[in-house]
Order: C-alpha cells, then sequence, then structure tokens
C-alpha cells in the first residue's frame, strides 16, 4: 500500500476541523477547496484578501498552486478543477482571470466543472483540484 | 510521468474558457461539466437543445458519453458520475431518465452524488464523470 | 483492464436509480453521495434517522465507511471528502461532528471541499467520498 501524505503549505491557515490542504497517495494528489484567505495571521481568523472576484479568484488560485507545488506538482499536472461560485453574472468576469492565470500553461488544460452554490459570507469562490502524477 | 492529454469531441462547442471537455492522465480519464448544448454551429453561442428535463439530459449525458468515446473509453470504465440538478422536483424524472439512458449498461453502475445548484439561465442539469481506464 | 466491482452495504437502503453505493476499479474506490438513512426497512422508504444535524452527520458519516469497509477499505485510504451542506450556519457544529468522528485516525486527514447546496426535504448534509487503495 502506498503512504498517504497531507500536504500543508507554509502559510495556509489552518483548516477549521481535521481535514488536510491536500493529500498524496499512491499517483493521486487532490487538493482541498481552497478560498481567498491570505497568508495565516497568527491570533487572528482566517480572511479573504478583498471583497471583489478579482482578488478572490487570483488568491484562491494561487492558494491551489500553493498546494500541487508543496506536494511537489504543479498545474501540469491537473486533470480536474472544480470552480465554486455564487453568482451567475460572475461566470465571464471569473472565465476572463481563468485564462488570465492559465495564460502560461503548457500543456492540455484540465478539465473543469463550474457550479453555483452557497459559501460563508464574503466568500465569492471556491476551488479545488485532482492532480495525477504518475 | 505519464502525458496528460485533451479530448475534445469534434461537435463539440468550444469551452468558455482555458480548460477541456476532457483529460487522460495515466489511467484516469476526468470528463468536466457537460451541460445539454447541441453540436458546435459556427457563428453562434452554444445553446441548450430544449428548454425542458428530458433534453437537456439526455443530451448531457450523450455529450458526456462523446468525451468518453473520443479519449477511448466509455461508461463501463466510469466510476462517479456527479449530477448538479436547479430544482428538487425534477428528482424523480431525472432518475427515470438516467434508468432508461443505462438500459444498456453491461459492468457495475458507477456511484452517483446529486446535489441542487445554481446553473447559468436555461440550464437545467450538469453532468461530470470520472474514468478509470487501467 | 482491471474490473469494475460494484460495492453494497447489506444494510444500506436501494439506490433510486442505476448507480452504486460505491465502485471500486484499479486503485480507485469511489463513494457514491450518503445521506443520512438509517438501515433500510423492507416496504418502507427510505428515511434520515432524526431531523437534527448531529444524527444525520454521524448516520452519513457511518454510511461512508460502511462503503469503504464493504469494499476492503477505511478512512485511512481516503484522500478526498466532499461535504454538501444546507445551510452555512450549520459549519460550526458540522466541523464539531466531523472532528469528533475522526478522532481515531491514525494517518493525514483526507482533503475536504465543503459547498452549499440544495438537497431533498427533510436532508440537511451528503457526503462522498474518494479512496486510493495500492
Amino acid at each position: 500500500m502506498s503512504e498517504k501524505t497531507a500536504i500543508t503549505p507554509a502559510g495556509h491557515t489552518t483548516p477549521p476541523a481535521r481535514f488536510s490542504h491536500g493529500v498524496r497517495k499512491g499517483s493521486i494528489l487532490q487538493v482541498a477547496g481552497q478560498v481567498g484567505f491570505g497568508p495565516a495571521v497568527p491570533g487572528q481568523a482566517p480572511a479573504p484578501v478583498g471583497p471583489g472576484l478579482r482578488e478572490q479568484t487570483l488568491q484562491t488560485l494561487a492558494n491551489v498552486q500553493a498546494v500541487l507545488e508543496e506536494g511537489g506538482s504543479s498545474w501540469e499536472d491537473v486533470v480536474m478543477i472544480r470552480v465554486y461560485l455564487t453568482d451567475t453574472a460572475h461566470f465571464p468576469e471569473f472565465n476572463a482571470l481563468f485564462d488570465e492565470f492559465f495564460a502560461g500553461l503548457k500543456g492540455a488544460p484540465a478539465a473543469r466543472t463550474t457550479v453555483y452554490v452557497g459559501l460563508p459570507a464574503g466568500l465569492l469562490v471556491e476551488i479545488d483540484a485532482l492532480a495525477v502524477l504518475d
């Protein structure tokens, strides 16, 4: 059996329950749902970097990337990105930000599913990702 | 490292951002969220095949299947189907359509999760799928 | 090609459509979305064990665990837990229940994504899980 390893980027806020920001087992690397929290500040509750979609989206993608990199991976290994938005009106701007972020991707873009859900107050976007490393 | 390959069925509409309709890497084939869009028509925006649950569900499942087949796979390899509906009242009819569609499945049915979310105006259902090919 | 096997715990209610409570194929074990239904009772429709978050959450996690164990696995193999709640106000209590349930976990905790969706009337929580076994 392959070992299961937790992935915890140094600057990430502590998860609010007993789960990991990322996990590697065998060839699978799963990134937990990330939101637009800035780097952890001791003694302060996690908070999004800004109220707007742009700041939150770019921070959320950076947070996913930090987990991938801490796990020895990158966006090039990602096969699926799950996007949770809170407002269908955000779709065009989100897509523009997504394309801007992935402008430098070399390989095949990941698959993606985007749905509209509720999130805790102040959060506009949540993203998780599945990577295959073998 | 295994190569990551994008899967793009010929008739599919172009994704609205830098993602793929499907991706194969190693033994994993991930189908992106599909909706009830009919075949792409040059110069026209993607549009669902009909306003009703029946047309959209069958087209959505056909669109998932097209990605599986373009990737050298089939429903027989699918381990998970994620179903996003917009109205809990659609559950019984959706299940009947699902059973009708999968009447010919030979092997074990995939696992499934069904939740109710928001989708862009006019769309009643979105479906993605995970297949294991090795 | 590895065989795809359906996983059906003895006490589980029959799925309302042609899907499996769990599927194993290759090294992947996917648990379908579980809810707080108690053990199947012949001639009766599936029903949640109670109206409250506590009973439903613990039953839902037990139902996921039954699929894992029927498939020869356990929480130690799980890389991702997807949590669907219906009310953002439930987040703190859910997290406390989650930590209570996983107090005995030996290895790295799974990744997790939590979003807020609609569920059929009476259901407060749905959970699915992805395990990697080899």
